[in-house]
């Protein structure tokens, strides 16, 4: 048996990175031979969180043949958020938090899905359930995920399991969640320097919704403004990219980490489902969404049911 | 809140039975409010294994809409396999041991799937980690379901954690495994007085493999012949369900649980990935298997591969 290559998501985030790291290095303590890798350079909020607890970032990849035959994916499961050859080698372990979709296999195998805010929260069990010590360096990590999913505990997709998953990690790590946490959100809010081709892959994702293929990119920030002036070089992008891609939506979530509101800027021929789906207008192909932080529970569901 | 309804597969076998009703149990325990119920009345096997710990057999259901709207899969996922009108209601969990195929969901959700031989297995962890105990019932219907699936631990489906668990729960239902096991599945394989429609949909299920839809069905016997002098008039009636249902491939398995080999009777326009799949030719529509008891790892894959 080849060695388990884990990883999550393109675009990856602190979650899909740090889930990596902490699955294979319980994998390697059962005795498993795994190795963490990535679809992507880690962005700079996870690079704060590795460079603080002194983990080296993991190996990135682009393609997965040739490297192993069988996989483990953290923190996703729709194939056209996974490395694309895929179809190549066999999953035989998920672990994740979101919908499932667009995911398909030809045997058994263990599928680890739970509807709480962050991977890692999930991995806090299986430690327990394994009965492997999580060390510090691995809790730092962990927190990590938890922090950044949740927006500091903030977001609505934030369950009481992740609150106290984060209260146990905080005291393995030795570290003030809410301390530690800020500063690192807001390493991550760093924008300025960021070319608009980095804005909009960041953190963006692809969904099949209906018939319609959805890209959704985010970025969280403490100031808006310095985006927004910004507004007409992302149209000229997010159109080209609409062009290439043969997208039927973008959408470009801004989202104000210190207020906890939305703007988005959407660009497609089904531009419609977010006006459906939000009940609200645009202007300038901009608008606002109040109390909107989270993709995964306030925005995919509600467009997918537009679009379905 | 409505009450939560759970349950298996399309013409219910013991697992599928045992599961929603062990399942139910549990989340009574737990405080919420759930009923077991099944798609189709229980076959032979499990009318015993539910007479002989004296338990009622769940209410048998149709469709589900009007009744609840969200529900919990147990022992499958595929669509096809579940109630009609699925689509209608949410799924807020699956307990499955399957593959996962043609599933999908807008929201995260509970997905709990582990490679073993029985859902009752994952069930037994679950138990464990929400800490309820298994009552003498309960472990007596866990017990049925692990032994069914797995034909008294000879199936190449059971895993070492089939065993214990089965070890486990026979201690607490007060039951010697291989003696209760054994009158059990006879109670299943016995086939006489059977009709021929009855033989064709005790426990048959429906593939999307590649574009092609394939449906298996399978019966245990202690005594094949009894079937194969049936041969002809079950060739009539599957090529009248190929035609009713425009199905590629209809698998009929007759596998001899005394010697462990399998007899197979296959019509449709997709013959030939059986043929391809096994290697095997084909006498009269019929052909043997030696050696193969499991459809969901002995056939499922490697048909699902010579059709993709």
């Amino acid at each position: 048996m080849s060695k388990t290559l884990i990883f999550g998501h393109k675009n990856p985030d602190t979650d899909t990175i740090t889930s990596a790291l902490a699955y294979a290095y319980l994998k390697t303590q059962l005795g498993e031979e795994a190795e963490a890798v990535s679809l992507g350079e880690p962005n700079e909020e996870t690079a704060y969180a590795l460079d603080y607890f002194g983990v080296k970032k993991p190996r990135v990849i682009n393609a997965i043949a040739g490297e192993t035959d069988q996989v483990i994916l953290v923190d996703h499961n729709e194939k056209q958020q996974s490395v694309s050859d895929i179809d190549e080698v066999k999953v035989i372990e998920v672990i994740d938090h979101h919908r499932i979709a667009n995911f398909e296999t030809t045997d058994p195998l263990y599928y680890r899905a739970e509807p709480v805010g962050c991977t890692a929260t999930i991995l806090n069990k299986i430690f327990k359930e394994k009965n492997i010590e999580i060390t510090k360096t691995i809790a730092g990590l962990m927190l990590s995920a938890i922090i950044s999913d949740s927006l500091l505990f903030k977001s609505p997709t934030c369950t009481d399991e992740d609150i106290s998953a984060a209260k146990e990690l905080a005291t393995i790590a030795e570290v003030d969640a809410d301390t530690y946490g800020l500063a690192m959100l807001k390493a991550g809010a760093e924008l300025s320097g960021k070319t608009i081709e980095e804005l909009l892959t960041l953190d963006a994702k692809a969904f099949e919704m209906g018939s319609s293929t959805v890209e959704i990119a985010q970025v969280n920030t403490v100031d808006p403004t310095e985006l927004l002036v910004l507004q007409e070089e992302l149209k000229v992008a997010i159109a080209e990219k609409i062009e290439r891609r043969q997208l039927d939506l973008f959408v470009f979530v801004i989202t104000d980490i210190l207020t906890n509101n939305s703007t988005i800027i959407a660009l497609g021929d089904r531009i419609d489902s977010i006006k459906q789906a939000f009940n609200v207008t645009f202007e300038n192909g901009l608008t606002e969404l109040a109390g909107v932080v989270s993709r995964k529970k306030q925005i995919v569901p509600q467009l997918t049911e537009a679009l379905s």
